[in-house]
Order: C-alpha cells, then sequence, then structure tokens
C-alpha cells in the first residue's frame, strides 16, 4: 500500500513558523508536499491570480517532504499544485496553521480556508488550522498535539465529501485548553475598518484597520466564543452559499413564475 | 422625504461599460453615488488590501451622481466608501453589471458578490447583478429592463436583511429572455486550471485558465442551468457557510464532548 500524500499549503508563506508547525503535526501521518505561497497573502480570500502568470519554484526536497513556493495566491496553490505538481491526488489537504484566528465573518476574507475550500473542490478531505495569534512568533505546541487528535478522528471517521473542515486553536499552552467543540460560525462584522492619513505632498491615503464586533457574545455554540471560551473550535463549512429558507419565502412572496 | 441613496459598486473598474449600464438602471431610483475599483479586479473574491494603502479619487460629480475610483479590491471600495464617503447609510447597494457569468462555484471567485456580501455587513439590501457575456463590448440592454423588475420586486417585498441576491442574465435580447426564476446554486467545479508556458529564458510560468464542468446538467432549479435554459437566475445568498447537517452528524460520530 502507497503511503499516504498530504498536500500542505497556507496564506502566510511558505517561511512561517505556522507552515513549518503543520509540516510537524503531519509528518506521522504521510509524505508532505507543501505548495505555499512565496510571500504573505493574507487577507486574500479566494482570490485567483489571472492578469500575470503565475511561477512555482521548488524550495526543499527531502525523504517524505517537499516544499514549493508560488507566486500566486493560496487558491493559485492549490489549484496549480493539482494540475503540475501532483500526479496522483492527496489524500489529505491542510491548510496554515495561519497566524490568527479565522473565526465568525473574518472566513470569507481568510486565504487560509480558501485553500481548504479548493481542497474540496478537488474532492480531497481538507481542514483549516488557525491559531488566535498574529504574531509571526507565535508558539504553535499546543496545536500540533490537537491538530493531531483532529486528524485522528478524521481518519477514523470522515466528513462529508462536500465540506471542509474550519478549525480555530485558543492562544494557550496545552494544560489550559478544555477539550474541542464542534460549532457554528459566529456572527458579527468588522467596523471602523480604513484609517485615513495625508502624505507628505498633501494627498490622503487609507489603511486597512478594523475591529471586530461579535454581534452574539452569548452564544456557546458559535466558534469565536469557543475559542475565547479556551476551547477548540471545529466549523464544517461548505460551499453551497445558497439561503434555502429565504429562497422558499420570496418564491411564495415574488411569484415570478405565475 | 430624503430621495433614495444608491451605492453602486463593480469589479470590473469605474471605466467598463456594465457600470454605466448599472447606473443606467438605477437612476430613476434615487441619487447615484459610485466607488468603484481603479482597475479590473476580476477574480479577487473577497480580498483585501492589508499590505499596502488605498487611494480614493473622486472622478464625477453632477446632480444626483457622482463617482469614484479607489486603487484597491471590489470589498475595499464598500468598506472605504462606508467609512469615508457615505455620510448616511445609502438604502441599496447594487455591484455590476460583471462582464461574465457568476453563477455555480464562480460565486466564491466573484468580486461582484463580494461587494454585494459587505454591502450586506453593512445592513444595506444588496444585489450583485452579472451578465453571461465577458466581451468588454457587451450589450446590457435587457439588462437595464429586467434589472428594474427584480428592484421593484425588492421594494415591493424586501428580502431578509441577512441575505443578498446573486442575479445572473442570459446573453440574449430582451424579447428571447423568457422570465425569471429564483433558485439555488449550481454544483461544478473548474478543471484544467493552468496553462504551463516556458519563457524566452527558460523557465516555465502558468497561466490561470480553466474549464467549468457542470456537476447537475439535469436540474432545472440550479442557476448556471437557468441562465442556459433563457431566464433570469436569482439566487439568495446568506454568509453563514456553516454545513449544519454535517454539524449534527459530526457531534453525533465525533463524541467529543463526553
Amino acid at each position: 500500500m502507497n503511503k499516504r500524500l498530504i498536500f500542505i499549503t497556507n496564506d502566510d508563506g511558505y517561511q512561517a513558523r505556522g507552515l513549518a508547525a503543520l509540516i510537524e503535526m503531519m509528518r506521522p501521518y504521510g509524505d508532505i508536499v507543501a505548495v505555499a505561497p512565496k510571500d504573505a497573502q493574507s487577507g486574500m480570500s479566494g482570490a485567483l491570480t489571472v492578469k500575470t502568470p503565475v511561477r512555482l519554484r521548488k524550495i526543499k526536497e527531502e525523504p517524505g517532504l517537499s516544499i514549493y513556493a508560488c507566486s500566486g495566491t493560496p487558491a493559485d496553490c492549490v489549484k496549480l499544485a493539482m494540475n503540475h505538481v501532483f500526479t496522483r491526488k492527496p489524500d489529505l489537504l491542510v491548510s496554515g496553521i495561519n497566524h490568527g484566528a479565522n473565526t465568525a465573518i473574518s472566513v470569507i476574507y481568510s486565504g487560509t480556508l480558501a485553500a481548504a475550500a479548493e481542497g474540496t473542490l478537488y474532492e480531497i478531505p481538507s481542514i483549516g488550522f488557525s491559531l488566535d495569534d498574529h504574531s509571526p512568533a507565535a508558539d504553535f505546541t499546543a496545536c500540533v498535539l490537537y491538530g493531531r487528535m483532529i486528524i485522528d478522528r478524521a481518519l477514523q471517521a470522515p466528513f462529508d465529501k462536500n465540506t471542509f473542515l474550519n478549525v480555530n486553536f485558543p492562544d494557550l499552552p496545552c494544560n489550559e485548553i478544555k477539550g474541542f467543540k464542534l460549532c457554528r460560525q459566529n456572527r458579527g462584522a468588522w467596523v471602523d475598518e480604513f484609517e485615513k492619513r495625508t502624505d507628505p505632498h498633501g494627498f490622503d491615503y487609507y489603511w486597512m484597520t478594523g475591529v471586530f464586533q461579535n454581534h452574539e457574545e452569548e452564544a456557546e455554540d458559535a466558534d469565536e466564543n469557543v475559542i475565547n471560551a479556551g476551547y477548540v473550535a471545529i466549523v464544517p463549512h461548505h460551499l453551497d452559499m445558497t439561503n434555502y429558507r429565504e429562497l422558499e419565502r420570496l418564491k411564495e412572496i415574488w411569484r415570478f413564475e405565475e
């Protein structure tokens, strides 16, 4: 039997500590091929590079581990690797470990999760991992340990093929993490999102900034609250954005088909 | 009573014909402020500009119509405008009209829809419009006419505040469009997504390409099929990506909380 083939990617770039931590987490499970962005690509969502070509460079090759750097976005990394790196379908795709949480509405901006979404489109079981610490020097020790427990579950009892998992770790040492919670995406939004400045020539410019506003601080089953309570949050995501309840309601009240 | 305030944006840039068509569609409904990308931003999904500052320039101001160009992504345009252009909340946000359909899985890459999603986060009723014709010279005549019928419905019988609409027009003249269908997102995926070339110096590079593979060609209630059948497709979208059915199933089989 072939060894398991593991596809690793991220949005912080191939040199990020979070990628090294994910490689460490996954080494016991099989052979690893990492295809990650050349530079950090935070907040790139599912963006694709359509106006310029993309380059791919092999950074490292050793038994059981290859690392490639790609000049494109996280979604580009997955598509390019599936078309021009892998000769057989990987058994698992893991993305991250992101420096910073991807809970609540942040999921729509996340390159980490966009890469996991791409994996699902290629029918690979895919998981995005994030740690609630933005620092480049973040400590991923607990993530490696707790992440393996999730991988073990996923291998024993696979999740649905149209689903990928969004896993967020609280920023806590191993012995302070209270356990795991399967939960849903928290409601909330970002506010005060651009700071205005004036350049030395007198022209205005704006820096992205923002504060997350939690719209349901009491909900125990929502991911942002789950990590704040000291648990690892696991949300099953899918790619069908249809609001079925509203679809049925609008059919009733708009009556286009009469 | 104040006149209605309409926020217009897109991902093809402020000079696109599709933006002019959307302005034409919306002029009877109120005062228009358009804040659109300086350059085309196709395939940018919900990407945010975090590593560089963003600039904003007023292009036009006349009674009932202002147009601004923003150096950022479609999502940046909405956030920046809401923080630094509008002094009161717009009554409606419309995005597009995109040159090219945004049906099926294309919704996850679409800047047009990412802008509509942002509008929803600011609690503005938001609609993304797209025409199934990629050409810069596309004819939007039918879109203006049929689009107004959708705006009329939305004003008479508002859709849910956590929902935005994804509207796709078939590439047909007015008299060949068969009507409207409220429907769901089609299943499918893109394949053969990068073409490999070699530069004059002997190095490989890759161009994004791809072919859409429809995974349910017979489904009459799915958006890609709906436009192919000659109808205007309207899908209500929401921003909660949680797969609730799989959440319940995994709670049963993974039993983390015992």
